[in-house]
């Protein structure tokens, strides 16, 4: 099993991560990952699924803060509208959120043949990455039934990290990235939360790394000369702490302090987006009342979820980029471990 | 009393209106105007009391749409963020917002002796129009003790209307403006909620004016040549309906249409600002547990508020208009009513 | 050829329009549909080019203004943050983002080898609206050849208007609705301007239509009992008036004034979004210089578009509905059309 | 002269600082301190000036970015939607807004008597912290006298940092905060600009202070049992960059990583507010034209402004902190000073 961020002595902040240390920590999220490798190709989808459910019969509350917009992910303005989510949510390459947007429409459709019948359509959440440097993101070759594999392989448990899933092919301050996760423990009313979550890295520049400790630690090779960092980072939040919508956007936007923590300051061109959800309180589509009843946090116990996500965000991109082996892609295209970095320091 | 827009046989829209057609058809909200009239000074103070009780130790959960940020009310920033209002809401001519300001940070620290104590400190809510064309302005002749005067006579029951408290020198469509109201009512799980706006109606260009029933209605003097309009409208929305604070901002957002209706395109120079709050479910500033329950609404049942906020808002504009007797006013300006207007084309 | 609201009478507002009112009065913009129809299907892609060129290569400014988030579409959180578009325009039904996006993708790389190598990818635009009322959109049967067809044929000129292309199938207020276009004049600097915009349609309860007369218009037939209303209204805005972003993000919020003189109220469930570019000002994707010079409007001057965007939008929706003939579609749904309803009321 | 950052060894990121690492690197800007005190008064104006003329005739482009809007500050809905400042800007303490604003009204109305007649009202800039831990913030002392005392002294020069003006009874991390700036160079087009920040430091809690060498320095006592943080941070930025207005509000989003990296994660009680201007271009009240030309920053180049931002916020605290000494104030309440407890640690 791959080291982690606490393995080399890396902790990030002070609340007590979960069991797993990872987004499922919360009760019911279940993570699944399908990876392509072939010549050429580094890529793949990641599925995190909030519910063992249906998701559009039940959906969650949900909230998004585009830290920097440059991305091309698919159904964020109606989860910033309705504050529900009601797909599944994909993680893949940025040319394939029109597949993967595909997928999670076919089985909405299988699943509910209500839809565009009696009933409305379906919001499916993509999200994704630029995988390019290391894969041939040209060659558009993932297809929906990669994305059936990742949403049916999804799994309980600990969750598979680094060059994994939607995180094969993506790079992250230089070094290999991929997908990553963490979560914290909160404790209000007496009874413990969790709140992970789940990253897809692929953002930072060389050089720009910070570890919780202090040191920098630079790839040993710089990249090649002339090639702009054309990044992004995707966070999925999942907490079992009831919120108002409001409040999770607002949990959601304390991610990019994580990032931050990190040594990014969310470049131009990186798509930084966090996405979180709550699974307590689902909601009924065919709900027949006009009144539903909710738990709301206290607006000043919001600081123990704030400080988690930044948290947990920073320590799930460490996770995901030492788990990650130095690879060989496209082209020639390389990039080294962290993890190398850091045994050689040691 | 003067007629409103039910007696010129105007109607927007479809839904009921409460018994009073007014704001205060929400059980416990209350209205006070203080007027200044004397010499070219044509201006005073409107207070919405949301309820009985002190607002910073019990606070209502509220919203706030920026139709167009021409404006330099105080106090939506921390509304938007919290989803909270905690003090009771004046309106005031565009140079007494620091006065007003102030007047509500006296009241607030007079009944609450922690304010910048053992607690934090006070947000308040003051919102504003231009009523610079018939009025000195430049003299800034409000004072506090204006404010606490406007606070003071605060009543339920009918609300003047027209040329009254911070309505006294408002224009609008090159008509004389100032405060309107009205109300709708919905049925909800088989029980009967109110929502009630109130309006600072100062916006508009002469012309462009369309009543309910299709006329086009030009006041008979253009304004001055070279006069730019330099209006503003504010519309406070008060319900009895539990919300999220995320549904509050969407129906908040819905007074705009209301305006769009009237011939109003959100002009530049036209700070168009929508808060709306719910009085069920108070917050205790104070409150001990990390939980609160909360009824939200059933988000497939929110076209019933949010016609009733088009409406409403419409038909308060009416209602301010008609409400207001032809005016003259600082250095000879001068505006028509529009009820003398619309009982001349009977 | 269909009759337009100005053959009934009908004209909104007291701009002049330009001498096609429609879009293609902005010169370079071109719009191309493509119907598809076929037992159930009553369904098509519709494209609008705002120029001749490449788009990734020669990008133009931007800014979308989301009056109602429920809604799938693609590409615009980009958008908002970079304030470019890259790609054409695609209108589809909700079901077929995914293919559009794919479809905008396919022609991005073959006209740009660099994407996905030596430099980033691109950010497909696609909007929809759910024609599943008259069209079985389950069957999900646009292919990307389809979106080709449509981009090819798209030509200056007249613009084809009703049931044609993306709004083969769609309804608005309980009639037909589906593809309208109008656009305005405005002289800047005593040079003569354009705006216009192409609307989809597929928005508005029957019997809330409101005509610029003041006529109500309610089709024949009431709606299908317990048949909620699902619609959409995708607006998309072009000018050749020079203006930074932010300013074009102002003028498209005023396209919703045009809808809400129409009597809607953005309803919960209609993804109401209006998109704006200007012509004015290519951006080189490979521009070498750190700064480009540029023409801003006079923020006072800002008006005239304001007025123009809300009363072309009123407009080209009327033209949408007064195209479309009455309509049968999927399971014997059937929508009239208003051009009958006013040729009766005459 | 106090200690700064760099005296103790401590570097923010990597661009360099201007001459004076402060503000005023930015060729026009002013700085301007007020302090009162006086028994349990420990507070004061800061007044930033961008440039020597009148702003109300010659405004600047501007942006905003609310990290975290729990705060009252004023001017900031009319700046988001206009992209324009045309006051100087204030900073002092909460209580202090309503009083800030009518001595930014007053100097205006002075310099331009057709405010409020054949022109508009003007929109103050007024931001603030709660000063209430050290300062008897009830007693709401600041008068207009010291805001135009703040305004009169403003000049050009090295910038007086740590317990001064506004920054007189701030705190952060536990230790007496206050005043402090930065700035760093950027070469574009292969002339060299600057960018600088002035920030009011007023926030984070004690122990999760970072130093840029990965240090933890925790205050030497805890804060009182039960008194819980009430902070909150203001940022100023200017260059002389010329940027549209959304160009702006993205460089002033990087402020917030600057935040980040110090340990900060925007706590719920903490306004966070970070305004920037550019000197570059003005424009003109009475503008006669409908066009303007500016320049625009090429968007690939604007990661050189983000990373001075996020570095210039960083260092700026920094620079706060230690500028300020051990302090007493109200009800003995007392701050340690950084520059103690790193002395002590070297």
């Amino acid at each position: 099993m791959p080291a982690r961020a606490r393995d080399f002595g890396l902790v990030c902040g002070t609340l007590p991560p979960g069991p797993l240390n990872a987004i499922t920590d919360v009760a019911g999220v279940r993570v699944g990952h399908w990876t392509l490798r072939e010549g050429d190709l580094m890529t793949g989808f990641t599925a995190i699924l909030p519910h063992g459910d249906d998701l559009f019969r039940w959906k969650l509350r949900g909230g998004v803060e585009v830290v920097n917009g440059f991305g091309k992910s698919a159904g964020l303005m109606q989860l910033a509208e309705l504050g529900q989510i009601e797909t599944p949510i994909l993680l893949g390459n940025t040319l394939s959120v029109g597949t993967g947007f595909n997928a999670l429409v076919t089985r909405a459709l299988q699943a509910n043949p209500d839809i565009g019948r009696e009933t409305g359509t379906v919001n499916p959440l993509v999200l994704e990455c630029n995988d390019g440097f290391l894969s041939d993101i040209r060659a558009r070759a993932l297809t929906e039934a990669d994305a059936f594999a990742a949403l049916d392989v999804a799994a309980a448990g600990p969750v598979a990290e680094g060059a994994v899933g939607a995180g094969a092919g993506m790079s992250a301050f230089g070094f290999k990235g991929g997908i990553g996760s963490a979560s914290r423990l909160i404790v209000l009313d007496g009874k413990t939360y969790a709140l992970g979550v789940l990253v897809l890295a692929n953002f930072g520049r060389a050089g720009d790394l910070v570890l919780p400790d202090g040191r920098r630690t630079v790839p040993p090779e710089a990249p090649a000369a002339g090639q702009p960092e054309r990044g992004s980072v995707i966070i999925v939040l999942a907490t079992d702490i009831p919120m108002e919508t409001r409040q999770l956007t607002r949990v959601a936007r304390r991610c990019g302090a994580g990032l931050a923590r990190l040594g990014a300051f969310w470049g131009n061109g990186s798509g930084d987006i966090a996405l979180a959800f709550s699974t307590a309180g689902r909601i009924a589509h065919h709900e027949p009342a006009d009144f539903v009843a909710m738990q709301a946090l206290n607006e000043n116990s919001i600081d123990g979820p704030f400080r988690a996500a930044a948290e947990a965000t920073q320590e799930a991109v460490l996770n995901a980029m030492l788990a990650a082996p130095a690879t060989s892609g496209r082209d020639g295209h390389w990039r080294p471990s962290l993890a190398d970095a850091l045994s050689r320091a040691d």
